[in-house]
């Protein structure tokens, strides 16, 4: 994915017909459309777990990505954004008639609100195929993206993803990445949660809507029954960690200047996933999630600008 | 152009043999190796005139565009950011061997300095056939980019837009850009200010350039003496307007916190000029700079984010 993101100081998104704060997938039709209405632009990569995986790179760790891009402009940008960082890429590249590479449109309002269109394109296209187990072996975590539960054929692709982590004994985290994505494809994620994931990043209304519950408490009973180790992102209110044994708090980072919270749940998951992987305990995991979220806020986009190895060495927390 | 911009955490200007916080001129052949060894980037809309005017028709002026872009994706993008907030562009496409679309690597490094690698590319190819007197002659006042002067052909492109104005009674002012760049052309930046500029916009190591000169006061008498209106804008401390009746000075708007300086020559040029243009006298003209300005650097980058006519106006300026 790439992030295509205006000032929306005219309100083009209400003159596109989109839903205020919340992300409409569009098609490729309407691309055209959609980025003549939006005015200027500022572009970044983005997407949930590409963030996530170049928070890991910034943290100093070993990492890699598998997905799906065109042979375009766009496709060329998100892989070098990664692979700069020293992010180990294994990017198919969609074939003719699957589209074009993924972006999201964000138009933000004086209001500070984010108003997304995403256009799906070739992630849409991943493949059982597409997934080699290479990366996979040699990775103690495989993070999965709940968005492409929204692609039929990208489900099947995590099938295989999950069989090659457990055939190599990679823990296999999720990410519940969107209410509306648990709420359309509740069985299945509920199966997967139940039957392969070792860990689950999601926040509060994320995890409710997973078990059909208004009683946060319950939830994380019924995740705390089923041996999953849970991470649930409270924004400023920072991060609940549930296990087995019960549930702790952990404080969010002490941020002076929040400039834009957007990305602040990815980064998290980069120092949540990255401390586990080195073996902390959970606890001391959120707290470099924490740190992680913290730089994320103080500054416009999702991927990370400072050096996150550097900060977590000053906090003693690498 | 085009700003390509990144957070540069390992001194990757360093190993690309970058003198640090200055500009220096690349080839084509750079474009590559830069692009690679720079890391992920943000990419947006740049140019120092073409800030000026985007900061013109987001105050709700009538305003249009003259340069050479290629006919790629960056060319296309910079087009599409300018035509989208209401600028009407009179834009020459490069021919074959004339180069890219002209772009700017900008590398932020944690102690804030901005060091800069421009390929000029399209931009360099500005042909005096390339401008029209349509737009020209609709306009109040023409701005001329001092940077072009790097440029032989673009050179007589400047002389070509003089005789222009001229013809049609449009005010010509000029951008210094770079005290460099005056060094580089000096005789020639003396002769097109004396004989054919009516505003000028530096700074003040830029004024003391054009006048060989180490005394800001000297300087400011020699601009005084030609006749030329002239603004010297001096950062956090605001602006010193230069008229033939003395020097009077201006207050930089009140911001709370500075995220980015990059553009707030460029904003102010935009208050100034349009207020020039509606017939304000040069103190109102300059606060109406001042707010530009004071705008531009709350966020990222050289492009405004507000509605620049909405805070005018609730400043009793427009």
């Amino acid at each position: 994915m790439l992030d295509i993101v205006t000032q929306d100081t005219r309100n083009a998104y209400a003159t596109l017909g989109l839903a205020k704060a919340a992300m409409t997938l569009i098609e490729e039709s309407q691309l055209g459309p959609f980025y003549e209405a939006m005015g200027p632009t500022m572009q970044q990569s983005g997407g949930s777990v590409a963030n996530t995986i170049a928070g890991v790179a910034a943290l100093g760790g070993t990492c890699g990505f598998i997905g799906k891009v065109a042979n375009d402009e766009f496709g060329e940008r998100f892989a070098h954004d990664l692979r700069t960082m020293g992010v180990e890429l294994a990017l198919a590249t969609a074939g003719a008639g699957e589209g074009r590479t993924g972006r999201c449109h964000v138009f933000v309002t004086p209001d500070a609100q984010r108003t997304m269109a995403t256009y799906l394109g070739a992630a849409n296209q991943l493949q059982p195929s597409d997934i080699t187990d290479g990366l996979i072996a040699r990775s103690e975590i495989t993070y999965i993206e709940g968005y492409l539960y929204d692609l039929p054929p990208a489900k099947a692709a995590i099938a295989q993803t999950v069989a090659f982590a457990h055939e190599h004994d990679s823990l296999v985290a999720l990410s519940l990445s969107d209410t509306f994505c648990v709420d359309r494809h509740h069985r299945d994620f509920l199966e997967l949660v139940t039957n392969d994931v070792d860990v689950l990043l999601a926040n509060e209304t994320e995890i409710m809507a997973l078990f059909r519950t208004d009683s946060l408490e319950h939830a994380y009973r019924c995740i705390a029954e089923l041996g999953v180790l849970c991470a649930i992102t409270r924004g400023p209110a920072g991060a609940d960690i549930v296990m087995s044994h019960g549930v702790e708090w952990v404080a969010a980072a002490d941020v002076e200047h929040v400039v834009d919270q957007n990305g602040a749940g990815d980064l998290f998951a980069a120092g949540f996933l990255y401390g586990l992987a080195l073996g902390a305990d959970p606890i001391e995991a959120a707290q470099l999630g924490s740190l992680c979220a913290g730089e994320i806020i103080t500054h416009l986009g999702a991927r990370p600008e400072s050096d996150l190895e550097e900060m977590a060495i000053d906090a003693g927390l690498l």
